[in-house]
């Protein structure tokens, strides 16, 4: 049984299809791929009180861990660590390694020549200010530390919007957490692709091919245009080792490929399975 | 007051981080341009439990507008509906209407020489297989119809994840019903961009704009490096018609454009504000 995770997007500009949600995206890809099912995505807007309920309710589902992506600088529309206080009923306060981390930043600035002095103004201090017995994570890109607390048997992260900076707290503070406590559990996936199929048609062989191997789940993906059918058909399984996932997969898509050319139906393999 | 909406993205694919959520993106920026409030966005897997739990809790919210997207189609892992009449506490049955559009694409198929009859085999009839009391909307540019329930005040539609198909099925049947419920409303937008300056100096500059123009909503979002900030400050508002929007914009940017300035920042315009 996987660890599972829950991804929560704070920022208005994803709601007004403003900005295409790629963190969302990248975060999915990289805690799958060590070996976290993360089973919800959820989208809210700047306000405390969605971010609230949209934090309390992740929690109430007990996933193991929830992120949260945006709303950690400066402006007043940064609002994340008040929703997560509010959820967790706890007062907001500075906190004096956060503060430590954002007064280093700001020493860097002044030494690069892009300030004259360090003045930790109120939006500022605001980067510090985090719910009660939470912990500060470096951010190695920018100036808002991400945001780490534990609550019972859940592990609440707060990572900033910008991608450069949520990708590089993740790198050095939260994907080493996520691959202890995923174990060896890994994720493997492959896909072939198949043509001349209508996916009506397709859709028993796979029903068919899933039944026999347990292990491996495959989804059908139309891709071609409605007059000439192409379908990416994608397989993926949790295994503990690599040779394990590549025996089934690799069993799985060979029985699915002996249907479908029953059925009439053309599959092309990429050259390196699982690669 | 605008009508808000919620989206609901099923798919396993989303949540393993392989597929990029760009329906999400299209019908938040379609919906936001009718003058609609997309409120939420939430992406859930492939099981019915999922979909109708995450369905049911959009209805609690009262939004006018549910909208999900994928999980229509003819194989085992298409359980939208499923999870829509489990949360809706109705039965699944034939509907005929739909069933009519379904035979009709057989026949088209059959007619371009994709298949020899029609044989509406179970996978294919499951895609005329809706909860009571829905009604199918035609798919343009596939098979599986659109679906519309009425429950009270709120109009939930389930769209394919196909994007070709979801766009064609919202631009013919749920964009005029949007447009219609919207009113006059519509939104407005343009941004700017901010060099020379910091996030957390900026910060104030927009709380002030903000107060002094209480219908423009200003976010501001860092594009540059750490090393080069370079801000993109985006305005918006809703509003009934293009001049009122475009005079609070421009209202609005010359005030915070001058505050900036003052602050030593430089601010780029587009040529064409709010084209």
């Amino acid at each position: 049984m996987n660890q599972q995770m829950e991804i929560i997007c704070v920022g208005n500009e994803l709601l007004i299809g403003k900005t295409l949600n790629t963190n969302a995206h990248w975060l999915a890809k990289r805690a799958t791929s060590l070996g976290i099912m993360v089973k919800r995505i959820t989208v809210v807007s700047d306000y405390v009180k969605e971010i609230a309920s949209s934090v309390k309710e992740a929690m109430q589902r007990k996933s193991h861990f929830i992120i949260t992506v945006g709303g950690l600088g400066p402006t007043f529309d940064d609002k994340t660590l008040g929703g997560i206080a509010e959820a967790l009923n706890r007062k907001l306060q500075v906190n004096e390694k956060a503060l430590k981390m954002v007064r280093e930043k700001y020493e860097v600035y002044v030494k690069a020549g892009r300030m004259e002095k360090v003045e930790l103004t109120p939006p500022r201090m605001k980067m510090a200010t985090l719910p009660e017995g939470a912990e500060p994570l470096p951010n190695p890109a920018g100036t808002a530390p991400g945001v780490m607390v534990k609550i019972e048997e859940t592990i609440l992260i707060a990572l900033p919007g910008v991608p450069s900076e949520m990708e590089a707290i993740f790198d050095e503070s939260v994907a080493p957490l996520l691959k202890k406590e995923a174990g060896k559990v890994a994720f493997f996936e492959v896909s072939i692709y198949a043509d001349n199929i209508m996916e009506s048609t397709l859709a028993p062989l796979i029903d068919q091919t899933m039944h026999d191997n347990p292990y491996v789940y495959i989804k059908s993906h139309p891709k071609g245009e409605e007059k000439k059918p192409h379908i990416e058909i994608h397989s993926s399984t949790t295994a503990e080792d690599s040779k394990t996932a590549k025996d089934r997969l690799g069993k799985a898509i060979i029985q699915l490929t002996e249907l479908v050319q029953k059925s009439g139906g053309k599959i092309r393999v990429p050259t390196k399975l699982g690669e």
